[in-house]
């Protein structure tokens, strides 16, 4: 998505000293060459994914060891600089945007992977391998990583644990929290901090879960321990059609409700498979006014058994064709279009807004026909594409960022999104965190009371507010404010969904 | 356990008119019913299942309704009476012993299944329903709730939430909070709260992993809505025999290394399994000096599959006989066993003390080597049962105590085993939680900055320390003066294990 530059956050008013004072403290304890200062230098660290939102750091560091973390943290602490981590700069809600006055950490140099233990089934790797490296480097004993988002080829695994990502095989083997071990960083102050351990249970409060998905507001990571899962022998992905995306819809319930965990269940409507197929030539029906794609994995017997059945559930569903995959490389075409959705919309749009919510399963085809009425009212087209078996929506809001007037109404489109998942019984984000995009969400999402909750948990971990300020949880102020402008636009009660 | 009246905490100088404005101000909340206070009415609520440390408390309330738990919860706020929650009072680390100047929250009567879905394949039960009852009341869809720990006919949901219960099919299905989706209950200052929910994913930072196994320390929790699973069509149990406890214990690392992760991996040492054969008629090996027992559930063939890879395996690691449960009737014989270890010890000593740890798996044959050099060290005796799988131990120590050394030697035994988990890289709890026991225990898994922490993230919920006060984070004074004490007994370093 282009950048629209009336949202670049420039940097007010630091004082010269103050800025002078922090290069030369940050100058006595890391390399020259791993400070990046010059406004040409740090352009590229402006905006994460998700480029409509941008600001401009004071530097941006580059460590290459844990010494040099925790010697930048002590740092920003004693000065009372705000630090943001960044793994690649994938996130998609803003995570990684920088303070503009503060510095961006970026770990992208801790690459190294540090050992896989083909017998514990596990692997420690630093925070800044690329999801795909760790797959790569189990591969010869067999083994893999679970969580495949889809910008596993870019994104590191800091990054993962950051959001807490996703995939499409996460229905069946867990999101990151359920494939992470044990965690190696740094406090705010630079202490040495670790959670989470080889054991299968944690004595007293469990960490573990808390920092997975923090957005790097409570510690540096700097080391990731994952779980290893043997590599099933065959897999085997159905692509079933469907006459509406509301049949679609339901057919995951269906699915699901009949016993099956899928290690994968996957929609995309019509709108996106052209898009797609046009860009990957994906094999998928242009004809179907949606596509399921669903995975069986396992011995030759148990896919076998598996695909039968979906296959028996998708057609009492209301399938309307049943292509089953022949052999690895048409399997991994149909995954390759799914995989490529998002830049695949850089086609039919010049710039799209890619949400991200989870509703219970059994309220898709709901909250599908209300996303079709939204398209009305917002005037902007939608194409969508959802991790449907676990209810984890990703519409994308197709519009041009150069039409001030689009952007507002993409903006509140977004929004009404996010607060018809939450009434529908879901939450307002899916795996790609709250960032600084769904700060108003979030006042929806929770009780002032709740709310409150969330920062005394904050700054119990960081009582200066020095890492990622300003992300995931929203002041009373704010929400105040977006309670009168929602009321003001009309956007409260949800026009779309019925009341109960 | 028989109690040691010397551990007996009597309630010190609490003034007469102190008590009388609590038992007033909660008379004008609950109805006189509902009040506990005088003393031969609170003697049952001394302690729980750890009967060796007990206390009495000012009263024991036992509301209904929420509304009851909410106006409780506000008045002892507003005293600032200490609140220690309770369940069935089976936990085995003495979480739910009461504060001599705090009340007892009995759960007791939140007894309600609210709702079973068997299409989302959830249930919604009140804190207080027993363990078993959740699977019963799902039994007529083909559904159970997976987590079993063995006092699952007593036990509460709530207690399991408290103390993130495990049980012998954890391995493959996780603790409790694998098995949990939202708890619904209230803030020290009678707060509604709701932790998770419907969807998968959590905004912001996720508590709900948090509250699970907090041991009452954050919040009163009402209601849990938890994850039912379809009961597998078959199950079967082999007994596997072996000639001595490591082979038996290497043998466990083999089966997981080999790729297999069965329903159930249970170790019990041939002290145990004579102590439970003249107890239940399990049908155990009375020969063996150990025994696994391995289950393998699914389909028909899936079962045949992994019973014949996995009795391969055992083979291979030294099985001297191997028996598969030919029926259900024998399957649950052979799991009977195992649940009724505890128990069963009663048998073979006047008392006993059941540790909990957790080591890495692949450490198993070290530390049973490590207890038996303890035996001889502490000159007492001790039945191994262990969560194998998991790495989970629970060795009993036998002893009498009315005998003050043999008590003495007890508590040192157990902190000896509890710090060489620790020393082997594993922890000091498996699933039965710190509570009051392993207080000591705390200060050598944790640093005193992240012991800091915990008790920051403790006061974030609970500011003025009213949750269940003085259990599972231990004060920097009490790990000064058990440092000091154990240093003194020449406990560290550990003298059992190799240095590395």
């Amino acid at each position: 998505m282009n950048a629209a530059p009336s949202l670049l956050r420039e940097a007010p008013a630091v004082p010269e000293r103050r800025r002078a004072e922090l290069l030369a403290a940050l100058a006595a304890v890391l390399p020259p060459e791993m400070i990046l200062s010059r406004r040409e230098d740090v352009t590229p660290y402006e905006s994460d994914g998700l480029a409509v939102y941008r600001a401009r750091p004071l530097a941006v560091l580059l460590p290459r060891t844990e010494q040099q973390v925790a010697a930048a943290l002590r740092v920003c602490h004693r000065l009372g600089v705000p630090v943001v981590a960044r793994g690649a700069g994938t996130g998609l809600s803003g995570g990684a945007m920088p303070h503009a006055q503060g510095v961006v950490l970026s770990l992208a140099r801790f690459d190294r992977i540090v050992a896989v233990d083909p017998v514990r089934c596990t692997a420690v790797v630093q925070s800044g391998v690329r999801n795909i490296a760790v797959s790569e480097a189990a591969a010869p004993h067999g083994l893999y990583y679970a969580p495949d988002p889809s910008s596993q080829i870019a994104c590191t695994i800091g990054g993962n644990v950051a959001e807490n990502a996703g995939g499409v095989h996460c229905l069946k083997y867990g999101l990151t929290l359920h494939n992470v071990l044990k965690l190696r960083g740094f406090t705010v102050e630079g202490e040495a901090v670790e959670f989470g351990g080889d054991a299968l249970d944690a004595p007293g409060l469990d960490l573990l879960p808390l920092v997975v998905g923090s957005e790097g507001m409570l510690a540096i990571v700097t080391e990731v321990t994952v779980r290893l899962i043997p590599r099933p022998p065959l897999a085997c992905c159905i692509m079933a059609s469907f006459p509406d995306v509301e049949s679609a819809g339901a057919a995951v319930a269906a699915v699901i409700a009949a016993g099956i965990i899928p290690a994968g269940l996957e929609l995309m409507d019509k709108r996106m498979t052209a898009a797609v197929e046009d860009f990957v030539h994906a094999g998928y029906d242009l004809d179907a006014a949606a596509i399921l794609l669903c995975e069986s994995d396992g011995t030759a017997e148990e896919v076998a058994a598996e695909a039968a059945h979906v296959s028996a559930v998708l057609r009492a569903a209301g399938a309307t064709r049943i292509e089953r995959s022949r052999d690895e490389a048409q399997r991994l075409r149909f995954w390759s279009g799914r995989k490529n959705a998002f830049p695949a919309s850089g086609r039919i749009s010049p710039d799209y807004l890619c949400m991200d919510s989870t509703i219970p399963r059994k309220r898709l085809a709901e909250v599908l026909r209300a996303i079709e009425a939204m398209e009305q009212t917002y005037g902007l087209r939608c194409a969508n594409v959802f991790h449907a078996g676990d209810g984890n929506l990703h519409p994308l809001i197709l519009f041009d960022a150069n039409d001030p007037d689009q952007l507002r109404r993409c903006e509140r489109f977004g929004a009404d999104i996010l607060e018809t998942s939450v009434a529908l019984g879901g939450t307002v984000t899916g795996e790609h965190g709250v960032g600084i995009e769904k700060l108003n969400s979030m006042c929806v999402q929770f009780s002032a009371a709740e709310r409150a909750l969330l920062g005394a948990l904050k700054r119990a971990f960081d009582p200066g507010e020095l890492l990622n300020p300003g992300k995931v949880i929203p002041t009373l102020h704010r929400c105040a404010e977006y309670g009168k402008m929602t009321v003001r636009r009309g956007l409260l009660p949800f026009p779309h969904i019925p009341r109960y």
